[in-house]
């Protein structure tokens, strides 16, 4: 179905095939999620889809053949040794024989590295090389029900795991042991890697991706978190901020306007509206509230990678649409501390579902 | 004192800069781990020393600025806005301001993706780009006396995260719950994130790469692992092979043949031995056993990368050299399960010190 897909995305940029190299594009197109392409990038998997055939192609190290067999339904495997065999080569032969020689081939150039591209090219100097990260970007943009369900039930689990964590956290304690709270949730919940634990109190909190370490909660301090679990290759995303002990009144009125201004995003969130507009919605929102937006982006979709297109930025072209799923993270820093909320959202046909939210937050929670 | 090595190292190749983009090379030659390197590849930081003068400059995200302000000693720091600023530009102005608009530039191009190269090729179209992949990959390969420290630390943490994991467990515990006390312990020592968290039981444990699920421990059941974490930057990597109940005469031998083999790859260690004759030292091991080693590699080096060279394979070209650290990691499988070891050792003068073992695991562990 979504080989399908991309083949009349092909058939309308006039390719005779498009090879996949990137960890999300082959786990998007396959159903397989091969966890060694972002760990060990040098150990390529490649899906190679000619246009005049729906039966794509599978070059793979033999380390993760029985994988394949397992997981997916492409039968096209093409097994390379690591070390001995190049993953070029087989992809050129796979070209070759598919009567290619000649042919104009689809590359996520955002991917392929340039040692790769000159390989390919060294190969198969008559081919025509083109972009196609922006056909994938717009493939994987639109998310199915069950990617939508499922991102929901994740980040639902990161923000009770972050809610719990808060909420059981008590003076004196150190900042690693909030994050264990944290993560043993996200374990116990079948995340099968935690890719991104920032969280920081006090005065490591201001910090844009502070790490845990063994300051202590002290009355006062800030405390936050922007950290995300992988599942099947699905990222969670989620930041949410608290206050230790007791809030000043200073601490709270921050919060508040942020949070108007977080649900005030919400509010203007429905298909067609550009996402560049958001942007500036939430920019004009902070200025309503005597704040200035100092971020270049105010949020992102996610998926099988961490920032997925449309990015909620002034330089974004995209409209919103159905289907679309956008982590939205307004955040505000004063002499008082860095403020950061973050909920993901489905667009939907007349505004937006909520997909991340466990409990209230829309006052600052205070904790310990 | 790297920049200066790497000034040596680019003036033996004629070179009139180099350009590092990898999270690796950039924390190396900095200091500063930017973890959006790897999260976030399109948000690129660069790092541009010029043979001329050891005095780099940081191309960055405005977003890291102040993480690089507050890490590094390097003070030419150049931010660019997210979505609106190009990062190549800007790394072709500082190398246009350095004199060099017709320069040789060293680039790694395993990194540096097809797009990248192309942009920076239209903004300089006189350089020339010469490949610095492996000038990069040699420096890194002999640790510092304090990189050694720090993975031995943090593998040795590892792997009493592995044991503790193993001895607590019971029959009848899922998988996820003994990867619960493995993670606990690592979130505990610090781990700033949790790469890869492969475990297994059973009819699970077989897979290269498993995913702890509901599976519960069963008598008889192997039970694998093979995960890591990441501390600064640095990964840990270890796999270790149990049983849960009671051992059956077979596994015991099958285990001991390979603990035999691994400690064999061991005293074959020493400066000058090359990396392809490990493998076939172990190659051979295996036969001396009736085995047969069907690995394409048996170990590889580690550090900002999970797999550095030297790999342990026939391919390898180099010779090991005293301030290396390996990974060691034979493994075989028959029908009675999968069984993986892998210590970490760093090469000295006259052969090897373990870094990682924190118990003994000579002989195949009984758990539950």
């Amino acid at each position: 179905m979504r080989i399908e897909k991309l083949i009349e995305a092909a058939n309308r940029k006039k390719l005779d095939a498009i090879v996949a190299t990137s960890f999300e594009n082959v786990r998007y197109l396959s159903g397989v999620a091969i966890h060694t392409q972002h760990l060990i990038p040098q150990r390529l998997a490649a899906l190679i889809v000619p246009v005049s055939n729906a039966d794509p192609s599978f070059v793979v190290c033999t380390i993760e053949e029985s994988l394949i067999q397992q997981e997916s339904k492409i039968r096209n495997i093409i097994g390379y040794h690591e070390f001995k065999d190049s993953p070029i080569a087989l992809i050129a032969g796979v070209l070759n024989d598919s009567g290619l020689p000649r042919g104009k081939i689809g590359i996520e150039m955002n991917v392929f590295t340039a040692r790769q591209f000159n390989e390919l090219s060294q190969y198969m100097p008559n081919i025509e090389i083109i972009p196609v990260d922006d056909v994938f970007d717009q493939m994987r943009m639109i998310k199915d029900p069950e990617e939508i369900q499922f991102l929901g039930k994740i980040s639902t689990v990161t923000d009770n795991a972050i809610r719990t964590a808060y909420e059981t956290a008590k003076v004196g304690d150190t900042e690693i042991e909030v994050l264990h709270t944290l993560t043993s949730i996200l374990i116990e919940n079948g995340a099968e890697s935690l890719p991104f634990l920032n969280l920081g109190a006090g005065k490591n909190e201001v910090h844009t991706h502070p790490n845990a370490g063994k300051y202590k909660l002290s009355t006062g301090d800030l405390i936050g978190c922007d950290v995300g679990g992988r599942w099947q290759g699905y990222f969670s995303d989620l930041a949410r901020t608290a206050v230790v002990g007791k809030a000043t009144q200073h601490q709270r009125e921050v919060y508040k306007n942020l949070w108007e201004i977080h649900e005030d995003i919400l509010s203007a969130v429905r298909p067609g509206v550009l996402a560049s507009d958001l942007y500036w919605h939430c920019y004009k929102s902070f200025e309503d509230r005597g704040m200035k937006l100092s971020l270049s982006h105010i949020g992102h979709s996610l998926g099988l990678v961490l920032h997925e297109r449309p990015i909620l930025s002034p330089a974004e072209t995209l409209a919103l649409q159905k289907g679309m799923v956008l982590a939205i993270e307004p955040a505000t820093r004063d002499s008082s501390g860095k403020y950061h909320t973050e909920d993901l959202i489905e667009v939907t046909e007349d505004g937006y579902r909520l997909l991340s939210r466990s409990a209230d937050w829309s006052e600052l929670l205070v904790v310990g």
